[in-house]
C-alpha cells in the first residue's frame, strides 16, 4: 500500500438551502476541492459519492452521484455511490484512500453531499428513521408509532446511561453546545455562528429527555469534497498536501457491548495503522450528533480516561486553546450535520487545521489530527464508526 | 496490484418471496458462498453490500448491509453499502476485488441482495424511477406524470433506435426471450423455467412498444454472494478458485453518444486489463433487462459486428452449444432481475460455468467468461456499465 495525501479539500457553507438542489451543493464542493488541489476534472480517475437521505426525500435513488455530478466534468470515470448513514462521507473517503493506496489510480475524489430540507418536513424525519434497524425497533416496541425523534431518543438513552456511570450532568452537555457554538462563531462555513450560554441551552425545548434542542445537531444542507493523491499524483497537481495516516471504517458487531464500543475498536485500529496514540493528537473533530456524544467519544478515543470525559471538558483542555481541542469547526451541533456530507466536512476541517488556514478558530501548531464519524444505530450504539488520521506534510 | 480469485460463489433461487425479508435472502447467499469457499465468517476481513431499492420500498435505508447481515457473523468488520442502480452488485464485486488486489486484506466478500416484491406494488414501480435522472426527465416532459414503466419506456426507445439502424426485427427480440427461457429451464435457480415460443412472446401484452411482457425482465427477489481471495487468502480456505482478470466499473459521460457507448468503453478497458479480446471469450452473461439489450450489447462487447447482433443470434452462435454462448443462466429475462443482486448473480454463473458445475446448461470447456452489468439511465443510455472477466484456474 502506498502513501496517500489529501491534495484538495473544500466544503460549502452548511445551512438551509430550500431552493438549491443537491447537485448545486455537490458542484460547489467539487469545484472548490479541485481548485484547492490545482486539479482539473481530467486529473480525477475515480470518484466515490456519499449521500444518505436523497432517495427517501426526493425519490432520486440508485444513481445519486451520476445525477449530482453531471455538470462537474467528473462523469465517465469509475463512480461508486456509497452509503453508511451519517458515516457515509468518511466511508467514501476510505474508498478513495484505498483506490490510491492500492496503486490502482493516482488521483481520486470523495464527495459527501446532502440536502435534508424539504418543503414537506415529514420526509426528512422519516428518512432519519432509515438509519435505525427498523425490524429491531418494531420488534422491541410492538405496535408503537415510530417517533419523529427516533434517532435522538436513542442518543437520549445513551446520555442517561452515561450519566448513570459517570459524574456527567445535563449542565455538562450544555457546556458542549456552548463551546461548539463559540467555535463556530469563527467558522464562516458553519450553520450557526452565534455564541450561546448554558442557560440558553437548558432553556431550549426538550427534544428527548435530557436532550434539549440546542444539544441536538440541526437539520441542514451542504456538501464537502476531497481530492486524494499518491506521491506521483501530487506531481501532476499544485497542492499543499496533508498525509493520510489511517482511514478506518468498521461496522458494529453483535459482540460489541453497551454504548459505542465500535468507536474504540476503530480508533485502536487506526492508531496502530498510523503508529501513534491519542496523546499525539493536536486536534480532533468528532461526531457530536447530540452533545453527550462529545464527552462519551472523547473517552472512547482514549483522549479522556473512562468516566472522565466531562471533567476534561470542564477543564478547558478541549477548547481551541486547550491541550487537545475538540470540534474547533463547531462540530455537528453548530457547524451543522447534513448527514452524508458530515464525514467529508470533518476531514476538510482537519486538513485545513493542519495547513494553518482556519483563521479565528485555528489550533496553534497542529501537526496530527483525527476525525471520528459515526453512523446508524444497531442495538445500543452506532452501526458504523470511522476514524481518519492525518499528518501535516510541511514543517 | 495482486492477483485475485473468486473462492466462493452462491445465489439463492430467484423468485417472488413476498413473505421473506431481505435479510433472509442475504443470509442464504452468504452462507452458501462461505460454504463453497470452505470459509467461516471469521475469514472475511471486509464486505461490500449492494442493494438498490430497499430504502424506497421498505424505508430501511443507510445501513442496509448492517441490518441484513446481522445473523451472518459478518458484522464487526469494514462494511460498505454500495449502490449503482442495476449495476450495484458488480460494483460491490469491484470494491471487494480492490480490497484484495491492493494487499489490504486477503479475503473479502461482495453481496448483492434485493427484495422487489411488496404488497403495495406501486412502491416497487416508484422505486424503479429512482434509477432515472428525474430532473432530466421532468425537464424534458414538463407536467407529465412519471409512467409506471418509465424504465421500460427508455429501453423501448433504445429498441426502436436500434431497429432503425440495423436489420433487427421484433421477432429477433422475441427470439432472445425464447433462448433465455430455454436456457433457464436448465437452471434450478431461475425464476421462470418453462420454455416459450416466439408466438408466446409476441402475443403477450405490450408494455412499451415494441416491448411485450415476455421481452421485459420480471420483478423478483433474490441474493447472490461471492468470496474473493488473494493467493495467500486461498491458503486459508478450501476452494475451487477462478481467477479475476478484470473488474471494471465506469459511469456514463455526457460525451458518450447514443445508446450504450459506456458499455464499449468499459469492455475495452477490461479487455486491455485482462490481456484478451472478445474472440477469447467462451461464455458471456450480459444485462438483458429487456430483450433488445442482448443483441445491442453483443455488438458493444465486440462479439457481433456493428449492426450484426441479430444475425449472430439467428445463427445460433449465442446458444449454449454455439461458438459464444450468451446468458446460459437464462439471463435477466428468465433467471430474473432482483436488481441489486443481478451483478453478483451474473458473476456466480460465470464462476460456475468455468468450474463446470452448470449441469444441463453447462457450456462445454469454458475457460474465459465475461459478465456485463448495466445500471440506471442518463441521457440515451445506461448511467453505469461494469465488465468482469474471469478465467478458469484449473486445466
Amino acid at each position: 500500500m502506498r502513501e496517500v495525501f489529501v491534495a484538495g479539500a473544500s466544503t460549502t457553507a452548511f445551512g438551509k438551502y430550500i431552493d438549491r438542489p443537491l447537485r448545486s451543493l455537490a458542484e460547489e464542493s467539487v469545484s472548490g476541492a479541485l481548485a484547492d488541489a490545482g486539479a482539473s476534472p481530467s486529473h480525477i480517475e475515480a470518484a466515490y459519492f456519499a449521500n444518505a437521505a436523497a432517495g427517501l426525500i426526493t425519490g432520486q435513488e440508485m444513481i445519486r452521484g451520476q445525477t449530482s455530478l453531471r455538470a462537474t466534468g467528473l462523469l465517465g470515470i469509475p463512480l461508486v455511490n456509497v452509503e453508511n448513514a451519517c458515516a457515509s462521507g468518511s466511508t467514501a473517503f476510505h474508498l478513495a484512500w484505498m483506490a490510491v493506496a492500492s496503486g490502482w489510480v493516482d488521483v481520486a475524489m470523495a464527495i459527501g453531499a446532502e440536502k435534508l430540507t424539504h418543503v414537506d418536513k415529514s420526509r426528512t424525519f422519516d428518512a432519519f428513521n432509515g438509519a435505525v434497524d427498523l425490524d429491531e425497533f418494531d420488534a422491541a416496541t410492538p405496535g408503537a408509532t415510530r417517533s419523529r425523534s427516533l434517532f435522538m431518543d436513542l442518543y437520549a438513552r445513551m446520555a442517561r446511561d452515561y450519566m448513570a456511570r459517570s459524574d456527567a450532568t445535563v449542565e455538562d452537555f450544555a457546556r458542549v453546545a456552548v463551546k461548539s457554538h463559540a467555535n463556530a462563531a469563527g467558522n464562516p462555513k458553519a450553520q450557526y455562528r452565534k455564541p450561546i450560554t448554558i442557560e440558553d441551552v437548558l432553556a431550549s425545548r426538550t427534544i428527548s429527555d435530557p436532550l434539549t434542542l440546542l444539544m441536538c445537531s440541526p437539520i441542514g444542507d451542504g456538501a464537502a469534497a476531497l481530492v486524494l493523491a499518491s506521491d506521483s499524483g501530487l506531481q501532476k497537481l499544485d497542492a499543499d498536501p496533508v498525509q493520510v495516516l489511517a482511514a478506518v471504517v468498521l461496522s458494529a458487531s453483535d459482540d460489541d457491548g453497551r454504548g459505542q464500543e465500535v468507536v474504540t475498536r476503530a480508533a485502536n485500529r487506526a492508531y496502530a495503522e498510523a503508529g501513534i496514540g491519542p496523546t499525539d493528537l493536536d486536534v480532533v473533530e468528532l461526531h457530536d450528533a447530540a452533545a453527550p456524544a462529545e464527552v462519551i467519544v472523547s473517552e472512547e478515543l482514549g483522549i479522556a480516561a473512562p468516566g472522565k470525559g466531562a471533567e476534561l471538558l470542564r477543564s478547558g483542555e478541549t477548547a481551541i486553546d486547550g491541550g487537545i481541542p475538540i470540534n474547533p469547526s463547531g462540530g455537528l451541533l453548530a457547524k451543522g450535520h447534513p448527514i452524508g456530507a458530515t464525514g467529508c466536512s470533518q476531514i476538510v476541517e482537519i486538513v485545513d487545521q493542519l495547513r494553518g488556514r482556519c483563521g479565528a478558530r485555528q489550533v496553534s501548531d497542529a501537526r496530527i489530527g483525527l476525525a471520528e464519524n459515526g453512523g446508524g444505530w444497531l442495538r445500543s450504539g452506532p452501526a458504523v464508526a470511522t476514524i481518519t488520521i492525518l499528518r501535516r506534510s510541511r514543517g
